[in-house]
């Protein structure tokens, strides 16, 4: 298996950018992350992407987006596995150059979420979830992280209070990060009195609606010293799967894809879990943030919330958790989430995130869930 | 690269399958699949399907379908590339097997269009044109299919008649097949006075709307003899894209895409066009089956028509051409065509095809597109 590294990078801004659609939103990361990469010519695209085919009526985004600026003739195609897809869509493109088929792949990740009334992007982003089995009875993709939220919150006596400590930390972080969503500081007693989404799910645990893109240059060993001085390796990725449907779990409070996922990708590239510098973690509500630290193996279970409190997870401390802000304050378009962690993760080893900086970090981890954890992608990436 | 081998196959059959859905037609091939390679268990789960996301409100198959098999916690993703995703889907396999990701991938393309009227499957289908600069403005797939016919017809002087007789043959050997919709005869007079669809494509052109899964277990070479006696080797891949709207093409009657996917096959396969004794190809209307053939080089260009009437392209000439029944009468499950004709092709080298049969055969050729050609895949098959 050949080596794989990052070469280029490129973001947009997430928010609402009515004037972007998805090409515009495609091309602005795809074309920086080309550009950064000695404005290298592409083998092969891979495309993340969850709601155009429910929201833009469009499929066939390989093809259509790769054209779009300038890339026809060559390997395109779509993944999707729902709020996980950016995550494999590096899978998918990471396999193309490991294999040898590609030595230079484009991944970008593109969401475009804000064209539509909040009702119907819902209903798009249950699509996540079980139609027969659970949309079909009502539940919402805000419910079912409620379910989990309220069970976390009676098994381990953890506070309401306790739990907006999440979205605290990551509006503070994403305060200092240009590409984030929600740029302002918010305090516990805003979180707890913010509008009720889904008991005990506030609007300010939740993920904004926003549109992006995020685009990165997978290159093998052999050729990624031609595109950069500053390769970041992909020295480990795991991918797992689970049910989609929460019912047939056996535990609502963990999730062995995440535990799973991790532990490959950490075995791959030889470290462990206490070397790791930062994570970019996938937190589409507060409870999914503890969830994932606690699943990943951060904190043990039912800890991480008082940890938080304590201190933990921010500057000065290891790991440090989302510093870009997350998918909380980050913001959240879908299919793209994926590759904003990676990207941001590799920004951040090369010392070149622009905003809360983790100081000479030389290990890091970007952890993509789609559906609950339904699937998981995790890559260990070493400056 | 590591070599990549095919080691079982299912298919279930192509039609209205009212009882079934998304997850019974994945089950019944992949199961199939599975239990004729030894019972392997996958370390891999890839799914190829187009229109879920619009018709059944489900994304999330690759976690979804592998959970109802019972392969939970292994990589599982879905490959969109309109109605090449099952070729797609068979070219992302192939790279985590060619990468040493897995040793043993499982690739299923599955499409369940009947549970929706006519209208609403045309208008999904049309996701696979571009929705700013085609959909928009009213072009629906077989619209865009009836232009190119025109022109193709026009310019080199071919009858309706004479292009009746693809829809002849595909029907003629569909008969044979056990896993094909339209298995009954239909004369060059049936087809020129059935409904009008697009003038000139008519009813008898067109491909079948009908559910189907094709399935098959993708294998290394370090593994495959334990999962079967008779290995079929994925001697050569090819996939390359081309704009989706058609009105930015340099030619409306000829697909680069596919000449070029083909030429990147062969050449890796290391064997030439001559060689080949069978195809499996993509003519979802009567004129996608002439270019096809044109496109990849078994005619020249305008000369199909001609020699379809004379008499090639059957059995006894090489290559068959379609001995499934093609699209046009096997049937077009859209995201699961690509894997019907690797399967087929398989099937046929290994001399275990129900249908029409191509003695002798050691090579053939499976080739599959998204939209008018905006993606084509090629695989080259050896015994």
């Amino acid at each position: 298996m050949k080596k794989v590294f990052i070469a280029g990078t490129g973001l947009t801004r997430v928010g609402r950018q009515f004037g972007k659609g998805l090409r515009e939103l495609f091309a602005e990361a795809a074309l920086k992350a080309i550009e950064a990469s000695n404005n290298v010519n592409p083998q092969a695209v891979v495309v993340g992407n969850m709601l155009a085919s429910a929201l833009q009526e469009q499929d066939n985004l390989g093809s259509l987006l790769a054209d779009y600026v300038g890339l026809r003739g060559r390997p395109a195609f779509k993944v999707e596995a729902a709020c996980g897809s950016g995550g494999a869509a590096v899978y998918a493109g990471y396999s193309l150059v490991a294999s040898g088929l590609a030595d230079v792949v484009l991944v970008v990740g593109v969401e475009k979420m804000t064209d539509h009334a909040t009702d119907r992007v819902t209903r798009a982003l249950a699509q996540a979830a079980d139609a027969e089995y659970e949309l079909f009875y009502g539940a919402s993709f805000a419910g079912l992280n409620a379910l989990v939220m309220r069970y976390y919150m009676d098994k381990h006596g953890v506070s309401r209070e306790d739990m907006a400590e999440w979205p605290v930390l990551m509006h503070e972080n994403a305060k200092e990060n240009p590409y984030a969503q929600l740029r302002f500081k918010v305090t516990v007693e805003q979180v707890i009195n913010s509008p009720l989404i889904a008991d005990p799910i506030r609007l300010l645990d939740s993920s904004p609606i926003g549109d992006g893109a995020a685009a990165l240059i997978l290159a093998s060993e052999d050729v990624v010293r031609k595109l950069t001085d500053t390769p970041v390796e992909v020295a480990g990725v795991g991918m797992v799967t689970d049910s989609v449907d929460v019912a047939s779990r056996d535990e609502l409070d963990f999730f062995p894809s995440v535990k799973e996922a991790t532990d490959t990708a950490l075995r791959m590239a030889k470290v462990g879990l206490n070397m790791i510098d930062l994570v970019e973690l996938h937190d589409a509500f507060s409870i999914m943030g503890f969830l994932s630290l606690e699943s990943m193996g951060f904190a043990g279970r039912g800890e991480s919330v008082r940890m938080l409190k304590e201190g933990a997870f921010r500057e000065g401390d290891r790991p440090v958790v989302n510093p870009s802000g997350g998918l909380k304050a980050r913001g959240h378009p879908v299919g793209a989430t994926g590759v904003y962690q990676v990207v941001e993760v590799a920004m951040q080893l090369r010392g070149e995130f622009p905003g809360v900086k983790v100081s000479g970090a030389e290990l890091g981890i970007a952890q993509n869930v789609g559906g609950l954890a339904s699937s998981a992608t995790v890559f260990v990436l070493r400056r």
